[in-house]
């Protein structure tokens, strides 16, 4: 079969000054790969019409399709739009349509547009705005020489839906593209990279023999350590059946302790999926993370009808008047169960965590990276303790992956 | 003056692939900036000589430097050193000083030199491999055409070392540079980029026509709005002076209520700096941000000396008994208002602010996206809302930023 390819342009002085590091074009090239198209060639080039035309000239001339990503704003150095023209060799219009749903954007936010927005109402005669419109920035979608070159905003998150729900369907059916190549993603955390891919490494050599799938390791810090199996075939049914399948064998090697989610979610979704299961609810007391456990949690939606609250206890007095920890040392084994305890008692929750530590930089109580960890399920309160040798942000982020493992695996157990 | 150019290759699949995103590129970028070379291009390739030529090629064609990333280690796959020869038409050649060096290195370590390295001593005839060698993959400087390709492995460590060292005085030698660019950036929040736009444009116009500085915006999220001034000269105290005097006109047009810091210094910063002078502590009650306003506060070394701590009150009853919120709608300006009262009393705290809203997807009171938040400043209580059109992780992040800001205008003001 014809193997077709799309090139990924990204625009901004600001990429090349190293100001901002260009993560859109790493993710659009992974969902290209993931959609069996391929990716040849990745440019960043600053906000110049000229050299952005010569960019764009090039990427035409040697790739089928080509996603430009940035300069689409409302600014006068945005000139995506205007290039783009101009390697069309036609005039920029302004689309009616888009004034309107550029305006309504505005309205619901009760705010008047202002004027420099209409630029981005503009559209090489043509080319067409893409439908899918998540920010004030449309995208476009042109053809040039039998080929299509895409615009899309540099902000990630609307970037990500134009290329998902329009750009990629739309090359796939260009392209004819109908073979699939999915992944799946186990979550682990207790074992290294280096452990996992020595406990996989017979099934890595064996999978390198026969081929079908691939397994690749990705050490994601609070998300955990990731084990990516991907496989590609003709039928969503195939591959599913393959990708599970390989998650078996995975999974009967690396044994339910590591693995905490098979389908990529993450250990708060897991924890909280786990309580609404048991009819359990959580409450936290945090020292160290200041909040972070319970900002995780709260990031999952439907996260209220289990977790209560938690109470972040910065300070000794806070810990004593709340939590009613004892006149103890604020790092130490006693603190962490008697926050746990004060934890289900100040919220009125079944299940308790709590963690109290040194994030560093400069010791107060104890080492800096010592760390109590307690869980209090069923009324029974364990806890554990581990001195990380990190920075102040990843020892509050590996605390945070670890006190909640500690619990799923009590959930699992004991509940 | 002369300008100089120099472009960026950086060479490996996984980097198209997404599986690594491409920091090299944006680092080294940073440093030619500061070093007043110009970047017009950076590109990233596959493991593929043809398509490596062709890049290199093109890059020597349109630059005056080529720094190329990536691809100089032992295994067959790593192609820059034959790729290289190829373009200047010339053969490798084993050079005896490296095999040595190579050696040295393996044997200091108590290790036997694998056969594969001795690849790595391998240089192109007329090429020579660079004297900085920070680990055991050798770099190179290759002549070609008039200008000069220098190949560094793509283990940041040992490629900034490479670059610092040896490329960049290498490059300010050859281009005669004795100029150098800083940057300051101004954190804003409160106005939208379209908006700072607008209020900057007669100033970003003068500063075209007589140069000097330039001006650039770059929204980012719950770190604020940043504007960042760049400025080029000839010693550090004639830049810092010009930086400064910019910084001033900038400040005086869009005035302290925008501007939160002057230094790129993060909100949470200011809140802590802010309290710290005025001798005040600071407790918080979260709802929505389930504790990330805790967390992003307590992400600053020495936020314990200032923040007292958070009652993250997810639940009703929790606002009830810890905040003693009155049995009224959760979220609402009377709860908001009583929150903050509460955080005080409850955390035994000077300043207290809260926030309660609507993060959806599904609403449950009150529209997705309504926020209600209250700051607390000498026992003096003002609220204000906000309907977000966001998603729910934007909601929670524009909060926060946001009724820190509000905290941040009336510390300024009214203590």
């Amino acid at each position: 079969m014809e193997r077709f390819s799309c090139e990924v342009v990204a625009v901004g002085t600001e990429l090349l000054l190293g100001q901002i590091v260009d993560t859109n074009s790493s993710w659009i090239g992974e969902q290209l790969a993931l959609n069996g198209v391929d990716s040849y060639f990745q440019t960043k080039v600053g906000d110049n019409p000229e050299r952005i035309k010569r960019v764009l000239e090039l990427a035409l001339d040697r790739s089928d399709f080509v996603i430009v990503c940035g300069g689409l704003g409302p600014t006068q150095d945005d000139l995506t739009r205007d290039v783009i023209a101009e390697v069309m060799g036609v005039e920029l219009v302004t689309d009616d349509g888009l004034v309107e749903r550029i305006s309504a954007i505005f309205g619901n936010r009760g705010r008047e547009m202002p004027l420099n927005n209409l630029r981005q109402a503009q559209v090489p005669i043509g080319a067409e705005a893409l439908s899918v419109m998540p920010g004030t920035a449309p995208g476009l979608k042109a053809p040039i020489k039998g080929k299509t070159l895409y615009a899309v905003p540099g902000v990630p998150w609307e970037m990500k839906q134009m290329v998902l729900e329009e750009i990629l369907p739309d090359i796939r059916t260009k392209a004819g593209i109908s073979s699939i190549i999915r992944s799946k993603t186990l979550r682990t955390w207790g074992d290294s990279e280096s452990g996992l891919a020595e406990k996989l490494g017979n099934e890595i050599e064996r999978l390198d023999r026969v081929g079908g799938a691939t397994i690749a390791f990705l050490a994601s810090g609070i998300e955990g350590l990731k084990v990516r199996l991907t496989v590609k075939g003709d039928t969503e049914p195939e591959v599913e059946e393959a990708l599970n399948a390989e998650a078996e064998i995975v999974a009967s090697i690396l044994g339910d302790e590591v693995i905490f989610s098979y389908d990529d979610q993450t250990i708060e979704e897991v924890i909280l999926d786990l309580c609404r299961e048991k009819g359990l609810t959580l409450g936290i007391a945090e020292s160290l993370t200041g909040g972070l456990i319970g900002s995780r949690l709260t990031s999952v939606p439907g996260a209220s009808e289990i977790f209560k609250g938690s109470i972040v206890a910065y300070s000794t007095d806070v810990k004593n008047s709340i939590l009613e920890v004892p006149d103890i040392p604020s790092v130490s084994q006693e603190a962490a169960e008697a926050m746990a305890t004060g934890a289900c008692k100040a919220l009125n929750a079944d299940v308790g965590l709590a963690v109290t530590g040194e994030a560093g930089p400069e010791p107060l109580e104890e080492e800096v990276g010592r760390v109590w960890m307690a869980t209090s399920v069923g009324g029974v309160v364990k806890s554990s303790t581990v001195k990380w040798p990190f920075d102040r942000e990843r020892i509050r982020q590996f605390t945070t992956i670890t006190v909640l493992n500690a619990l799923r695996l009590r959930l699992e157990k004991e509940t």
